[in-house]
């Protein structure tokens, strides 16, 4: 439920109340039961194991109890140190940072930044061949994994202004994404571009592609969160589980005024069960 | 018209064509009558000066002949060494390109980069306190000269991610951009920001604000062709004239083939009507 103080009890509750009308599969909340209490009236089922939840869920929200599990003492306590969640995540589960990739997906996009969050002046240093290669080659395999589209279409947006311009506005796709995209065509995986960031986003654009691979942060976000604000599911693949959240923060000064919209967490709920009915799937 | 072999003379016809459903003031086309007479077969109107121009405008497209005037080679050969348009219809008029400002406008939203066709990597260097209140000023001014707004509401985007998270993730929202919107206003512009330049550009937020200030070109471009790709007219602030043109390139892949859309040169015409009428009205 994220932080007890921000939106998250509030949209969990809302989400669990719409299940029928958004035919959501059981789910449980994991977090202090009292953050629930506080700002919502409805019915709530503690639970000790994830499998007690679907007995359930008809008549109660499935609740673990962890007190106040995110408060940022206590993560920096448990050695909290990471840029976000997605590297957080994907240390505990036994990944490598740069083999697991945040992905942000709404109805109409879905985006990778291959660096997150560093100050924009760092991006260029740390954009590599390499880092290029393995978050495209580990974006493909989760669209494959995660959305079973077997031969998933990756289009890469340019560093610089027009993609450069041949050059003439920068190196960056000559000496960094090109050769990345050939490598990654050479391994059968189908890359295009780079491509000038500004005309990849628009309503035709969108249809050519299943995910648009982007240099840094705001250029992946920008689009997303101007399409679908309301409506962004955070994804990491890469990892042996389903993880998605969604794509807003705290929101502090939205909670307890029973204002906060659950269409994000929806979202991210029903992506999370798709994503895991697509693996159940492959591996059965 | 553009260039001769691009969709300029294609669209500039169809836009004349549309003239009454879309209640558009007399315009002239101005380039070679023949780039006009390849692609459409609509009645044309030469014409010597302008003023001819509103007399037969309701039976013909006006065009002043002006022969290949935007081939490259002659572009070159009147000094052509700037890095846009905006730049060089800056100097023609005898303004310094720090005071030219280009604005990109679609229906919901304008966007003013502060820097425009340069690397991403030299922002960081060009972004200076000087140039962003120069800049900001500029388009403050044109804003209430071309549009009639007597107040304008500045939002600036932040340069790094979640801009900059108070300096953990970069530090020239503290050293340029604030110190910057603090001196905008001390002078009275309505300046507000910086702020996360993926939180800004969503239906909402577009609500809060007249433009929105961007650090670089993608940071403005990519929202606004996001949505409104077909529609975006470029306006150069700070001129003495007005000048508009629709926000595509030649598209010379579609030169030819009936098949371009004149709705970005259709909503770059009433632009330019509506600032000059209002420019008129200030001076009355």
């Amino acid at each position: 439920m994220g932080d007890p103080a921000g939106i998250g009890p509030e949209v969990i509750a809302k989400a669990w109340a719409r299940r029928e009308t958004e035919r959501l599969p059981p789910f449980v909340a994991v977090g202090d039961p009292r953050a629930i209490e506080r700002v919502w009236r409805g019915p709530i089922a503690r639970i000790e194991t994830p499998g007690e939840a679907a007995a359930i869920f008809d008549g109660a929200l499935p609740v673990m109890a962890v007190t106040d599990a995110v408060a940022k003492a206590q993560l920096y306590a448990i050695g909290f140190t990471h840029p976000g969640q997605t590297e957080f995540v994907a240390e505990r589960c036994g990944v490598a940072a740069e083999n697991a990739v945040m992905m942000l997906a709404g109805p109409t996009l879905r985006v990778v930044p291959v660096t997150t969050h560093v100050p924009l002046a760092a991006v260029r240093d740390l954009l590599t061949i390499d880092l290029v290669v393995n978050k495209a080659r580990a974006a493909a395999r989760g669209l494959t994994r995660n959305f079973a589209i077997e031969r998933p279409r990756l289009a890469f947006a340019g560093f610089n202004p027009h993609a450069g311009e041949a050059g003439a506005l920068g190196r960056e796709e000559i000496e960094i994404l090109m050769p990345a995209i050939h490598a990654l065509q050479a391994d059968g995986i189908d890359a295009v571009g780079p491509f000038a960031a500004d005309t990849m986003f628009h309503a035709r654009a969108r249809g050519g592609y299943d995910v648009a691979i982007c240099c840094y942060h705001d250029q992946a976000l920008i689009p997303l969160k101007t399409l679908h604000f309301d409506e962004g599911v955070n994804m990491t693949l890469g990892l042996p589980i389903v993880r998605t959240s969604p794509d807003h923060g705290t929101a502090f000064d939205l909670a307890g005024t029973d204002r906060a919209e659950p269409g994000a967490m929806i979202a991210a709920i029903r992506l999370a069960a798709e994503a895991a009915a697509h693996r159940a799937e492959t591996a059965a």
